[in-house]
């Protein structure tokens, strides 16, 4: 778990879309997210006050966020200044990037001598169990995607984020870098060993309250050959009793895979439901969520129209239209 | 690679059982193994010359392989003291205990010295590559199950050693430590990280010649909670050409699930040649394979002819029955 309240780093972010971490902070949990911290030469700007790290340290923040990407796979020596001095006064680091703190000495270090934490969020810091399909207490929403990156992070938020504002309970449940740095915990599903796939989302997802939501952010594509296997893990370890299909209409071919073409929405209802019911015989497929970045509001508008009566479910962009009928239609089965 | 041939240590073993990857090795690989040493207290014999470490040495055995299970998660001094002989003497050491080889200083300072290997087949010594999907020349088999441990390794070890018999191109690709340390090479899927798991089995059985069959050991099952996801990136990175499916009859639920019934045959090939025809629109399911160690002679062929009618596929069982009806299915197609 990583303390919050955050100063999110933006570094020399060279434009806004490398930001997109920082971003997301400031867009789902702003009350998580104190000030911003950018150097120089930074070009993004997520619209929080700019503060020094002292400034932050006497707002009360906890821990600097890195909330950019780096370039090159290194952390720079000019980065390096900036996070070898927030130690030195006090602050936790919490990074998502590849190259991790904790394989940066200096750091390892300043930690060790102040007692703070250096997490690194693209790899697990918990042993999770090897999953037992125990059925838990309280309900999961997972979303399932035609392919990676078509919106599935965002539809759990969006959905997560509609439930708190009706008053009802719900979490977002973290699988990725992002995720976990926005909220603050989670598991990084794609570092986990195999073996414990599917115990890490039990593991993410315990008993809860009857009425109780889970909304556990989703990973991959049970068609797209590359990650599947995360999919089908997240699927069996989540336990759903609700699915939401997102897609985006747009995109040529599978992510990365030039030979792939998308799945119809219809194969992926059928295939992740069929899988669902293995555990959890109850599942239901409660709405599309479509990514309709990329079209003219017409376009998107009458998309979402064809799409909805061709599957015979509310088909929404959260981003245009908000998530109120996904909820609508998740809490009535 | 683990280098041939091979003196297979039995160590304490308390039964024949403990000792079943000597046995597995004995059973399809006896040209690997010339020779097996047991200390006095060894309740197994896999039927191989019992052999000092210096007369092994002198047969020309390469690697000492610990084909037996240990107790309690630590490899005991006695055994150590033998590990350290045999390195002293010029033998490689090749384990898949879950405590590592590595993990044991005076293994390590000793296989350093002597300029030797340890082989710990319980984890990756591989970097994978991401699977790309991308179309391999040769053909693929895969087995899959409707549960764990219900002979899918057996199968692929049978069809591999009928195919060869026959004179035909083929070779049994491993994906768990007994059979990695069968063949002396593959992956450890079920400790491979998420990301690499279908990349991992692209790799393992790469382009090869139009007539050349790949028979890769299946792992875990779709129906089974805990592992699917390690299945699933089996099929996808696998790519078959042929799946067949196993099965144990007698079993009162899934394995180590009480709370699961096995999932019907049907299911697993409807579920199983879904997802295949994601990556290989020409895959067929050819046969099935049943594993019928606990019933009778009468019992058991009365269940393979009912199932072979059912579901209009050879049912063999290749341990009673030698795998020549699944070759024979598998060359049809």
């Amino acid at each position: 778990m990583i303390q919050t309240p955050y100063l999110l780093f933006l570094g020399d972010a060279p434009d806004q879309l490398a930001a997109k971490v920082a971003q997301g902070i400031k867009d789902w949990r702003p009350e998580n997210a104190i000030g911003q911290l950018r150097l120089s030469e930074c070009k993004a700007d997520v619209g929080l006050k700019d503060m020094t790290l002292e400034q932050a340290a006497a707002a009360g923040a906890r821990t600097l966020v890195i909330g950019v990407a780096n370039r090159g796979g290194v952390i720079s020596e000019t980065w390096k200044e900036v996070l070898r001095n927030a130690l030195a006064q006090g602050f936790d680091l919490a990074s998502g990037l590849h190259n991790l703190l904790k394989h940066e000495a200096d750091l390892v270090e300043l930690a060790e001598k102040h007692g703070l934490a250096l997490h690194d969020v693209r790899i697990p810091e918990v042993k999770y169990p090897i999953a037992d399909g125990r059925r838990r207490a309280g309900k999961r929403c997972l979303a399932i995607g035609t392919d990676c990156s078509v919106g599935k992070m965002y539809t759990s938020l969006a959905m997560d984020a509609e439930m708190r504002r009706r008053g009802l309970k719900s979490t977002f449940r973290a699988t990725g870098q992002t995720g976990i740095l926005i909220t603050g915990d989670g598991v990084p599903l794609d570092a986990v060993v195999a073996d414990f796939m599917a115990g890490s989302i039990e593991w993410l997802t315990p008993d809860n309250d009857p009425d109780h939501w889970d909304m556990i952010e989703g990973q991959g594509s049970l068609f797209h050959v590359s990650y599947s296997g995360v999919t089908l893990a997240l699927i069996h370890g989540g336990q759903p009793d609700a699915l939401v299909l997102s897609h985006e209409p747009t995109r040529p071919h599978m992510r990365g895979l030039p030979d792939y073409q998308m799945p119809p929405l219809e194969a992926v209802r059928d295939a992740g439901l069929a899988m669902a019911k293995v555990v959890n015989p109850d599942c239901q497929v409660i709405g599309i969520s479509v990514n309709t970045h990329h079209m003219g509001e017409d376009e998107a508008l009458t998309y979402l129209e064809q799409t909805e009566k061709r599957i015979g479910l509310p088909a929404v962009d959260p981003f245009r239209q908000g998530a109120g009928r996904l909820i609508d239609a998740l809490l009535d089965i």
